[in-house]
């Protein structure tokens, strides 16, 4: 039933290495590395140079090899070298969650083609198995919500700001541990979360969602007073990835959130990422583990690679069966900050519910259409927070009534 | 690639009600319950009489019945149904942990025999897809241990304690809240969670142990002055099932212990199940959700259902590779409390760390062989709480040295 794997590997960093580490000392049966790709000829690593090849076609027309483990960080040189392998009939995995949002539906459709297997478990929330998980486990369920902390760094940020760091210097201890990029914008402005949120969507309801329309909302601009505010409130600031079952579709974004202890991700604290999965029978569940890192995110290749051994395949089930789309049809509670109460005035309150002004600092509570919010690049608004309260949202269709005269609490200061 | 399931219930308690809503409600296509089978002819049921047959050979004879779901209480019964069923090579799905703890190896060997599947998700941790990950996705990581909270009434009464109840009182609560059974025995000594351990055994490590033989300690004898060192130390009290390798084999039992906020079972309460699962690539991870109740167990099942209909089988590949026993080697620190100071010199410390005696209540911290330890009944000495510290355990080949003086602090009150 099972066959043997000869793979081609194409990266030797973090991960790339960790997979050479991994597959040595836990004596995987019928799995083999038998070549290595990788683009600089000069630098230094851990194995001799006679380990590496320079040139992709060394595996690409190498027929001996029939999985291709890709795991570099350039999205254009990743999308041909993947897109070539499953032509050429090879397995692929992959850790690369950009150029799989990026091209998500074209490689799927590659895979089949040529039927073979197309997996992706390492990228999204590293060592924790949820692809497979809602691939396989919750594919009868009544699935309501997948929400996740799937973005380490910011995590990281935010747990050091709750205990009083600032931004800057948090990000550069992040920066120095290794958590966080030099130019850390693909984390910190949500991107890396919406990549993910894109496989999720796709998993989770068979949704085919185009990330750049999705909306994202950073933590850039995450001042100490919003920090402030949540320990006040008994919140936690979590950068979250939601995609919900809503009336007319899918809800999908990435926002940080104020979520209280009854949120079963207020413990998920550090680089550390947590998924929760909710089910019309299964209840909520919390898959909790390490998001990235060399190892785990290894250990999570590993796993794709052994169920290659078994020709397994992602069916996609719930995109055959669902045909659901993407809706903004909703308003958000939101708390909206600000050294600067014009660029608060600035979001279109539907209804607000609390104002707080000082000389230093301002902020609004209320409620917000998500389709007008929608409109706003908001992380490139610099001294304005944009952060979710816990509260529900409410769908349009049952909205009526909320617009209360949204200039009532409005004060000159 | 998919096939036609035909159903054949066994039982409609919780559990099989909740199944047959949830197929009902989740439109499944290809899988329909043909048959329900249950014992007691009079009792009232949510559907009607027509719907139940009384003889088991209604579904064993039935050729078109290709899938046995046995959810029966008595798992003498239900030994009889399941091997029956897998010798007319029916598939089967049991929830019924008693029953496969017992006669695990036969199981597999007859469903082997037959090619058909036999699944049991739903036995261990509910809804939580424990069985399955262990199986597929840690098949090639390196596995150290696997540590969880498996039985929600116990975690329910040892949340309540920690609040300031009694162990009767809180009991009682949650008896009416049908958490827990009129005969708690099952679960409060501990055997609950033995049964399942004994399959996370097989799944985590490939080990094959007569449940007869792991010790477990239940929480019937834990008092609130144990409740209160635990509030003293910050620590909680949690019934953990533990499987773990160690350097002769792997440690299995279940025992309450104290544990930090360091350990990721820390937050789980109330009725909820986790476990957590360490690798030596994938790090920790946490599995949290419902143990128990009749839509999540009946989610379990379902989600084995849509399995079988791709002829998903465990391959219990861990048995194959490792050839691993249960090893009882090795030194625990615990924690004695009694009323009773002549009780808690009955318990052969290696070493005594600490003695605290009073007239109302006495405890010794120290370290234990556990191979003594197992020799007694500790559910069977009312009176006598022995609960974990936190302390890693230690291999008798690592414990030389230890035996400082063990009488040194043993003072008459």
């Amino acid at each position: 039933m099972s066959s043997k794997i000869t793979i081609g590997l194409f990266g030797f960093g973090v991960v790339g290495e960790g997979l050479y580490n991994v597959i040595n000392e836990s004596k995987i049966q019928d799995a083999q590395i038998k070549t290595i790709v990788v683009k600089d000829k000069n630098k230094s690593r851990s194995i001799g140079k006679d380990h590496f090849s320079f040139d992709p076609e060394d595996i690409l027309e190498d027929e001996s090899i029939n999985l291709v483990v890709e795991l570099i960080n350039d999205a254009a040189a990743a999308y041909d070298i993947v897109t070539t392998a499953l032509k050429r009939k090879k397995n692929v995995v992959s850790a690369n969650k950009k150029l799989i949002a990026e091209h998500l539906d074209e490689l799927i459709a590659l895979a089949r083609e040529n039927d073979v297997s197309f997996l992706y478990e390492a990228a999204v929330g590293g060592a924790i198995p949820v692809v497979r998980n809602l691939e396989e486990y919750y594919n009868n369920d009544l699935l309501t919500s997948v929400e996740g902390i799937v973005n380490g760094t910011t995590n990281y940020i935010l747990t050091q700001l709750a205990a009083g760091g600032t931004y800057q210097e948090t990000l550069k201890t992040a920066q120095e541990l290794g958590f966080a990029e030099i130019d850390p914008t693909l984390d910190v402005d949500g991107f890396d979360a919406k990549f993910k949120l894109t496989l999720l969507l796709k998993h989770a309801f068979g949704v085919s969602a185009d990330y750049r329309k999705i909306q994202q909302i950073g933590i850039r601009n995450i001042k100490a007073a919003d920090a402030a505010y949540a320990k006040e409130k008994g919140y936690k600031i979590k950068l979250l990835a939601r995609a919900e079952r809503i009336e007319d579709g899918v809800l999908g974004y990435v926002a940080p959130h104020f979520i209280t202890n009854t949120n079963l991700l207020y413990n998920v604290n550090d680089e550390f990422n947590g998924i929760v999965v909710e089910g019309a029978f299964a209840d909520r569940q919390l898959f909790y583990g390490k998001g990235a890192g060399s190892y785990p995110t290894a250990s999570a290749v590993l796993s794709d690679i052994s169920a290659i051994k078994y020709a397994y395949k992602y069916e996609y089930k719930k995109a055959t069966d669902n045909n659901l789309k993407l809706s903004g049809n909703f308003l958000v509670k939101v708390y909206v900050g600000s050294e600067f109460v014009e660029l608060i005035n600035e979001i279109p309150f539907v209804r607000i519910d609390e104002v707080f002004q000082s000389e230093g600092y301002s902020y609004q509570t209320g409620w917000v259409d998500f389709s007008e919010l929608q409109k706003f690049q908001l992380n490139s608004i610099p001294g304005l927070s944009v952060i979710f309260l816990p509260e529900p949202i409410l769908h349009k269709s049952k909205a009526k009534g909320l617009e209360v005269s949204k200039k009532q609490y409005q004060v000159e200061f």
